[in-house]
């Protein structure tokens, strides 16, 4: 089997040869027979020098026009190449965890670009979020059964990243019958997911250690859970012993879901859900002078796009400013971020005003990132999008 | 009692507002009056508009001329006051443990300017850093005493910053009979340290999560442990079922102590311990081929001052690279850095390459700093000091 090549123009490998896995459109000849190369193909990368660097997926129409696969040169991508992936990713997640629920597959930091995977036991749900990993769709599902012959396996192919890459938005089962509920297991509590109708694959692993931590300072507290989701942050709270836990989602489907697991895990009668708007939420709880002794707020993403970047910082800014004239004096405010155009010290930055404009002050005891089943790529910082800080507030 | 007044230059009151504790000098007037104020006494500090901003340390010769106490202008700095301090903190660290060892005052943090104790149960290790902290020294004290009633008492004053305060280096213990061993408890096991002639206040509890995450990747590895100090990362690796540890430190006083844990917590026979410079080591083991699943790297601070920071980036550099030769495919490798003057984001880059230099591949599992009971003051991000990385190598 031979690829086309792709030659790198002088001077742009220096970043792969560092050991990232990207090279940019404008580090590529985009020729005509480049350019002519259908999205998704795979291509040997031709150094300045001439010699061959490696196998890489290729879009001529994405940012990110190649992503690199190996630096063996020879290398055939096919079912035992990804097969093998799989497995190094499934031996790591073996080391971290004792139960099959995780993130089994996080694209680059695993070495198959455009890939992921969540494992809820028996059912996997993967995102084919580049044309290349989009074409490999065959052979992922074969590699995917060699190693761990699942049950169920969907691709939740509706991602913002597939527009991007030109492909369209669908939800597929690729394999066994998938219902709208499986269970997943986290920090050893039993949740109710939706792998079908959720957001993202359904739950949201990269949470799990910020989720531990934050509970442990929750025994005998009121808690306050906005943009609950599922109740991850919620319902592992009020297992270790909060006093009571207020839900609020602005999705009846999702706390539907909580609802369901706070029942699974006897903790209902602590527990109270509500749907509305965070941010309406904490204007109306400050007004009836409500307080809590842990504040939770981790949203989906304010910064979508680099241009919601000032409108964003300002979003997380009055949702910590909202959120912290709810803490008990003392208290906690535990305040998440997933957008990845905010970096860690302006989120850091912008959270901390807004503690002081609500005439707050305190201490930072926690800054984390994703839990280790969400690798980074050591060479892509950038793609570590999630931000956790817990603070102890005076 | 009335404190002298210092005045803060027009503009420069911003960070203050911003929630920042410090001043520096050149932010302030420091005309013949101020300079004529003896280092370490309370003052009140003026705005550019002549209002009172709160309570503070002054020390004429030191960059960081002032740090605040209380933004109340009327506060008197008296036992009470430090023994509602060192109270808050008390009560954050028994919400953080089950046992009393850990960092319980962290200065700013804290609220609490130049001021450090680490607990071991009933005996505390205090360093005062500061001109002003220092001479605060018998209400601390006294204040240590009316909250927790130590029966040990050590002033551990042999710290480099006091030297920039212009203080003396001394031991001494200040209150009860102190021996040269004391019972660390840490992640439940059991460890001795020197809190007399050991480094800092004896032992380093700002690892404890990491050496705890780190010993979860052990369970029936190699674990090589070079800068191993007292075994904090090697005999918590040993407790979480290593097949064998080796572990490195310069220091002989260090590796019995390390030894003298082991043989308690039942590990020795799993355990070696090793005099050796780090780096000669790494070297000579190279050479011997020798492999180990884990790899763990936690050396003192390479950068001890701005001027140290090319060589010490390149210090890093090569340690990562002569540790991760070291380390089996696939295998773990952990790295710690406590300089005050390496960026998180330096610390991974240089890391990194010593990892490309090494032939090696792989991703970061984990991006951390030290544990809550060493809290950032959230204006003062640049006093987080600890970066650990754990990256999994292929």
């Amino acid at each position: 089997m031979s690829y086309p090549t792709i030659k790198i123009l002088p001077g742009e490998d220096r970043r792969l040869r560092n050991g990232s896995p990207w090279l940019f459109s404008n580090e590529l000849r985009m020729d005509e027979a480049a350019k002519a190369v259908p999205p998704g193909s795979l291509v040997r990368l031709m150094g300045p020098t001439g010699k061959i660097l490696g196998v890489a997926h290729f879009n001529p129409h994405s940012l990110i026009a190649a992503r690199l696969l190996t630096r063996n040169k020879d290398a055939v991508i096919d079912r035992a190449f990804i097969a093998r992936r799989i497995a190094r990713a499934l031996a790591l997640r073996e080391r971290l965890f004792d139960a099959p629920f995780y993130r089994l597959v996080h694209a680059e930091a695993d070495g198959l670009p455009g890939l992921v995977v969540d494992r809820f036991g028996d059912t996997l749900v993967v995102q084919l979020n580049t044309a290349g990993m989009n074409a490999l769709e065959p052979l992922v599902v074969e590699a995917l059964d060699e190693v761990l012959s699942p049950g169920v396996l969907i691709a939740r192919n509706d991602t913002p990243s597939r527009g991007l890459e030109g492909l369209p938005a669908e939800v597929r089962v690729l394999k066994g019958e998938a219902g709208p509920r499986l269970e997943v297991i986290e920090n050893g509590l039993s949740f109710a997911a939706d792998p079908l109708g959720g957001q993202k694959t359904g739950w949201f692993y990269d949470q799990r250690p910020n989720r531990l931590f934050t509970a442990g300072l929750c025994r005998g507290e009121a808690v306050l859970d906005v943009y609950t989701y599922c109740g991850g942050f919620a319902l592992t709270a009020a297992a270790h012993g909060a006093k009571s836990v207020v839900a609020v989602d602005g999705s009846a489907h999702a706390l539907a879901l909580a609802a369901e697991s706070a029942a699974r895990q006897g903790s209902a009668e602590r527990c109270s859900f509500q749907r509305a708007d965070a941010f309406t939420f904490l204007d109306e709880a400050a007004r009836e002078k409500r307080r809590f002794g842990v504040v939770i707020a981790d949203p989906p993403a304010f910064v979508k796009s680099r241009k919601d970047l000032g409108s964003g910082l300002r979003g997380y800014r009055k949702l910590a400013r909202l959120a912290a004239a709810l803490v008990t004096e003392p208290g906690f405010l535990c305040l998440g971020c997933c957008s990845h155009h905010v970096s860690p010290d302006q989120f850091a930055a912008e959270t901390w005003a807004g503690i002081r404009e609500a005439g707050r002050g305190g201490r930072l005891l926690r800054s984390a990132g994703a839990g280790p089943d969400h690798p980074v790529h050591p060479a892509l910082p950038e793609t570590a999008y999630l931000k956790f800080l817990v603070y102890a507030l005076d």
